[in-house]
């Protein structure tokens, strides 16, 4: 099977997911095209997974596929976006063709559970790995960043952390399975002051949304769920929990499975507080997953 | 230097580049934000280049940054598009930060020749390659698509053929310096009936014009311009020129660089004529570069 049949063969799995509102022309020319409707704005972002780096090389395709849509998934979650629109550029090394179908199966399953068209992409061969870029639409000016922390305000974590960590090191396809908080996203429109996803791990990413506010932060950490199979440290540094942290002027109507962990105060990066007092971080668990390092 | 202190310096690099006309939010939150202009649809690309397949592995991170964007710009030329934002996805397989600092320069520096805004990305730890994704606008109704030839049009083709490979052969850096023919595109807003950018190979794409719009086309070996260092034969189907090909309604206005190089006819595929006579294509010679033969 050449390029262009596989294309076509990855283009006839995705079915219906290669259409969708607002898509004027889906794969097969030289770009899609697509309508971003008055009003409103669009959010861009990029991810990349890497065989034996973000997955297994023996990882099948279906979980791979499902993983690279919701990782960018989540990204737009983290702005309040309603997700709309992706391309997935897929590098494999050789043609191996129920592998590639599987991808484009998980990714299929994926973007129908998330109202998401693939519109287009690019298969190229060389060493595993996906890079998609997603699009999502938020009405103008209504987009949750990173810089609207302000002191004063709650720190809210939805969900558990170290689930996603557990789940890798069981093999469990959970860990695949990414669940972007896109509907708590969107429900959060004009109560959140500022919101990221934990991504590179709780600490290091409520570190970022403290310097992009320019505030510190206080956390308690008996207040903050954790998987029960992870321990505590671990837990706050681990990364893969693709959760909402946010923050707002409390109290706020939040959801059920939505928590509050700490306060926004006057100063700069995080303190963690057990009991009322005041712990130091351990030097072995590193805040957050640097791929650099 | 950590991930994100590399990210850092990469939007430093950018400078002005990260920001552009209708860029609400660039690099460093969970996605960027963008404004598409009333009246206006978003055309969507992305394509990657793997280190090795692509480009040598010791290429210099500034020609592959300019051929990163380069290549994604060529296919928006190809919709009639203006370029606006790209999100660029780079992995490497170590913190070499001199390449990674070229490859940000190279992008800048084709991003400003171009008008485009980088205006995100990701960066992971892997075998060398770069994903972009790129966006244009283009006036509701006005892209370029394959599907528009009609019998009785023309055929067109802007430059000659087999310059990117004569470059690539020769190690010569035009052949990373992609030039997008992005105001010939928008300039055909309106007159051309169908167009692409040929860069899978003349005959190959003008296959994939001919298969979109349900037409065959008719090529005149002798009015087809050649780069004088590659055989003719060779030049019709090696890929790597960025030029458009598209079909009009004879005779139109077109720019200098633009040769009439065939017509469309009733039927189906390609026919080459040398001298009056239709000639058969030589097996040695497949149709186009096709990443998974």
């Amino acid at each position: 099977m050449d390029e262009f049949a596989l294309i076509d063969r990855i283009v006839a799995i995705l079915g219906e997911r290669a259409k969708g509102e607002g898509v004027l022309l889906g794969p097969g020319d030289d770009a899609a095209l697509v309508a971003v409707p008055s009003g409103f704005d669009l959010a861009v972002t990029t991810d990349t997974l890497v065989a034996g780096r973000h997955f297994p090389t023996d990882a099948s395709g279906d979980l791979v596929g499902a993983r690279a849509m919701g990782v960018n998934l989540s990204d737009l979650a983290a702005m309040g976006a309603e997700a709309r629109y992706c391309v997935v550029a897929l590098t494999a090394p050789e043609p191996n063709i129920p592998w590639i179908e599987a991808f484009a199966r998980g990714l299929a399953e994926a973007a129908a559970r998330h109202g998401v068209a693939v519109v287009g992409g690019n298969l190229a061969r060389g060493p595993l790995s996906v890079s998609v870029a997603a699009h999502g639409i938020v009405p103008r000016g209504e987009a949750l960043v990173r810089s609207g922390a302000r002191p004063g305000d709650r720190v809210y974590l939805s969900g558990a952390l170290g689930v996603g960590y557990a789940a890798r090191l069981a093999g469990d396809p959970r860990f695949y399975r990414v669940e972007p908080r896109l509907a708590l996203g969107v429900s959060l429109r004009g109560i959140a002051s500022a919101a990221l996803d934990i991504s590179d791990g709780f600490l290091s990413d409520l570190g970022h949304l403290c310097t992009a506010s320019a505030v510190g932060a206080e956390v308690d950490l008996e207040s903050v769920p954790v998987c029960p199979d992870v321990d505590a440290r671990t837990a706050l540094s681990c990364g893969d929990d693709y959760e909402l942290l946010f923050t707002a002027s409390a109290p706020t109507p939040v959801a059920e499975s939505v928590h509050p962990v700490g306060r926004i105060v006057v100063g700069e990066g995080v303190t963690l507080f057990d009991a009322g007092r005041p712990v130091a971080l351990d030097p072995n668990h590193p805040a957050g997953f640097r791929h650099f390092e």
